[in-house]
């Protein structure tokens, strides 16, 4: 078992891709003994945004403060939608994503990782 | 991809073990496409209790609202620990856990289980 307070985690910058202004509280992962899954908490600045990203692992978020345009493919076709505080939003393997801040303040939220390897030889 | 807004979506009463006052929000589950884990919301009535329980796969807990006593086990020991808001906890592969309000209010939490099917023929 592992605890630890969301206070006493450091941020740390995501540098990944075209992110702007996003910073990753990393509470459960490898390092705490999670083998599937990892939990983080992300913030992204005014005006900031993540990465336009897509991958084999599925997320899982929480948005707990802010409101955002969520980035996303359907059919083939890029679309987008608002997402807000409560909103929880499953993204599949291989799904577009990417979460632009719209609101006047910090957007913040829990996301959910696959780890790669619960991925490989499953369909 | 899903998107459901955490207020629109019926809590459910836990009738499970000893479990006392204890509904659940299913957020992201198999029936929205998650393969291998699934978020769900917690709330605990003031005096209430989650199950005595282990099991094989993994919990992921972000305490949103509430204080709880965490019963676990240390080298086949049986422990406590408050436990708060803010606090992220990992609870691995058949470890005990059990979470009991201690607070004036009711204790929520978000939680993340793994599915079964990445514990077969893992290690």
């Amino acid at each position: 078992m592992h605890v630890v307070n969301v206070g006493d985690v450091e941020f740390k910058e995501l540098e990944k891709g075209d992110a702007v202004g996003v910073r990753v509280k990393y509470l459960v992962g490898e390092e705490h003994g999670a083998k599937n899954f990892y939990l983080r908490l992300y913030e992204v600045d005014k005006g900031g945004k993540t990465p336009l990203d897509r991958h084999i692992y599925e997320h899982e978020v929480y948005i707990a403060k802010g409101v955002a345009t969520l980035v996303y493919e359907q059919d083939g076709v890029r679309k987008t939608r608002v997402v807000k505080e409560g909103d929880t939003i499953y993204i599949g393997s291989n799904e577009l994503h990417q979460f632009i801040n719209i609101g006047d303040d910090k957007l913040v939220f829990l996301c959910v990782r696959g780890a790669e390897r619960i991925y490989e030889k499953k369909e």
